[in-house]
């Protein structure tokens, strides 16, 4: 029996939206997945490419080179301008492409809790760009503090400031403190390594405030013997260009890094539906909109409830999930046959701090040091796509392990380094 | 005997500046080493980066880290902006530093004979952000392309014209050809592979013009069966936004290279002394300035001249061997010693072309084809920094060299993609 195959539009190549087209590969569908970036984005290891562990192209994968073999899959390079539900199309610069199947994948952003001038002195870390961005800025401070006399001065570049104790927060602090602390200062002949200080500032009353309570402390400890200070239960009232200001307090630092708040991407305002106090839309047991069955939203712009009425997190194991459901959901719906509500298994969470130190909790066993560490390890290796980039991405971190240098501490951007005074 | 140390100025790191620095190691004289960036780079493999075969980290070292034991070496990531023989001394941004001899390696520049205004639309290779700019550009293209309906607007996307047919050029024109003929296409759906077209465009009557004839003749056989199409005895009238103008010709492109002219670094002004048509300092047979023997300019941005009053060619053994010539002319005149003129011994030239092809010129013999690629990649991995690098750079041409996959296809600045028209 012939008949038209159903379109299905997936917006964002994130780990949600790549993995519903993974599982409609070759399936009776056309699919048309739009990305504003070339790339899916490994963004576990992103904080490594910040902290010049890893370099970009190994946690990046072309969307295209995915889905050559997939003749059923069309990748757009572009923005989605507007989505219409009433006429089922999807608006881009200059072009649309009408849908039978909508999925939305579109992530999140940081969010500034309504202090949007931040953004420039406390950038966040979501894209490549960002990544690279936080990179030079950590290597352009030793650099100055390197060049100056003045000791308040220097100072300013050697202080760090994370906002945020979150897994994110908590991974970049180690990060920093590790290269600060060991890689950076061997290099530079004129900077006291004691004086780089690494703060992390942190509004609940521990770091990690998601995983349980006997981890935070593990983490916390772990953190304090890298040199890492941790600020528990206190506010940023203000930043600027090198100042953190906290209830009472002032920290002068040129580096300060946003890992506080996301929200969901404003696209999520254009479907006209419920959503969340942080933007998110908030979809029914079956992934989509309660008025308008053929658009589903997934992943981090997605506001999904557990049995206990609590939003699932905004991890990696929950969007794939969620991804390989509404595929199956949407294919099954083509056979005229349905399926079950999507329901989340957590199979555990990880973080690692520093070098050769990690956190894990799997619910029934809680365990840290070198041997989460090692998990922390395998499991990221082996969720990396393509062969050669594991060998690589393991390569480095074997050399890092033994030699305490980082491959990707490259200054390109040399303007920054002259023209700003930061 | 107590005596006071003398101090080497070295600026820029580069092949030539850093040959020095290195064999100035640990040596009883203080040396200081000023790099506009923090990092040398390999430029024999830049086109690599510039086409998406590697990562930038793998072909840049950190300085510092270079130098890291080196307790006589003090390195300063700054930019120079005078040069006070009289005074003895180099001048950057709101410091000084005194020098009892100079080492001026600052290379050299893009030069487009007076037309300024073409580097906006013709960049050139030089720089990792030079590199990075043209991946981006290359990669971008392929996006516009598959999105566009109108065929003449399509082929613009799809013309990449390579101005200048030295090793460069042909390196740039044979690795354009191999992605966009196979690595890229195989990844696009709608564009026809046949349509990709790349013209090296070189003034005079063959390309390679410094190599033998024959090599020359292999050289352009072997690209034009990559599909590369020589303009040959043509100059370039006028570059805009997407054409280049030959004589009574025009080429719509929106990616055109430049890698026709250079010019020497514009401080060597600042000297005050004698220089040839490309703005290169002219140095006696001791590498040094006829009028101040403590100031020594070696790498592209001098005019050497072998025993024939030819200039020695702007290749990498000339710098480093330069490099070496001045650290031990130095330390033997701190000994009160003299040293014979510096001589330069050709061991020979190759150059790469797309895929598996090289052409090789050792004086006594030249050979071409399999075996002068694989030589070209031993002497390249062999002559790279670090043991890591080395790896992982084998690593990256093996599996490019059975899967034509490309490494680094990553559109990091997306800003581009949406904002110009290009």
């Amino acid at each position: 029996m012939k008949f038209q195959r159903k379109t299905v539009i997936i917006i964002g190549g994130g780990f949600a939206g790549l993995e519903v087209a993974k599982k409609l590969r070759n399936k009776p569908v056309n699919v048309i997945l739009i990305d504003k970036s070339n790339h899916h984005l490994f963004q576990p290891l992103l904080y490594q490419v910040a902290t010049a562990g890893l370099s970009p192209a190994y946690i990046a994968f072309p969307l295209r080179s995915i889905f050559r073999k997939a003749k059923n899959i069309r990748v757009i390079l572009g923005e989605v301008k507007r989505i219409k539900r009433d006429e089922k199309k999807v608006y881009l610069n200059g072009e649309n492409y009408s849908y039978d199947y909508l999925v939305v994948a579109v992530g999140a952003r940081h969010h500034y809790f309504g202090n949007n001038h931040w953004e420039k002195f406390a950038p966040g870390l979501k894209t490549l760009q960002d990544a690279i961005n936080i990179r030079e800025r950590i290597l352009i401070s030793f650099e100055k503090a390197e060049r100056i006399s003045d000791p308040d001065e220097q100072q300013k570049y050697l202080n760090f400031v994370i906002v945020g104790g979150g897994p994110t927060g908590v991974e970049m602090a180690g990060a920093i403190a590790e290269i600060s602390k060991k890689t950076l200062l061997e290099d530079f002949k004129k900077i006291d390594p004691s004086k780089a200080k690494i703060y992390l500032i942190e509004a609940t009353d521990r770091i990690l405030p998601t995983y349980p309570l006997e981890l935070s402390e593990k983490a916390k400890r772990d953190l304090e013997k890298l040199g890492v200070i941790c600020v528990l239960k206190t506010k940023v009232t203000e930043i600027n260009e090198d100042k953190v200001y906290l209830n009472g307090k002032v920290i002068n630092a040129s580096t300060i890094i946003w890992a506080a708040g996301n929200r969901a991407n404003p696209l999520i305002q254009q479907l006209n539906c419920e959503v969340d106090k942080i933007g998110r839309a908030i979809v029914t047991p079956f992934l989509n909109l309660k008025n308008d069955k053929c658009v589903f939203v997934i992943g981090d712009a997605a506001a999904v409830f557990d049995k206990n009425g609590n939003t699932l997190p905004g991890v990696s194991p929950v969007a794939i999930t969620e991804g390989r459901y509404v595929a199956k959901l949407i294919l099954k719906k083509i056979q005229g046959k349905e399926i079950k509500p999507y329901r989340y298994f957590n199979k555990g969470s990880l973080a690692t701090i520093g070098k050769a130190k990690a956190v894990a909790d799997f619910g029934w066993i809680r365990f840290s040091g070198f041997f989460a560490w090692l998990l922390w390890v395998l499991v990221h290796i082996f969720f990396l796509i393509g062969f050669k980039n594991r060998i690589i991405v393991m390569l480095e971190w074997i050399f890092a392990y033994f030699t305490h240098q980082k491959s990707a501490r490259l200054i390109v951007d040399e303007k920054k380094l002259y023209e700003s005074n930061k």
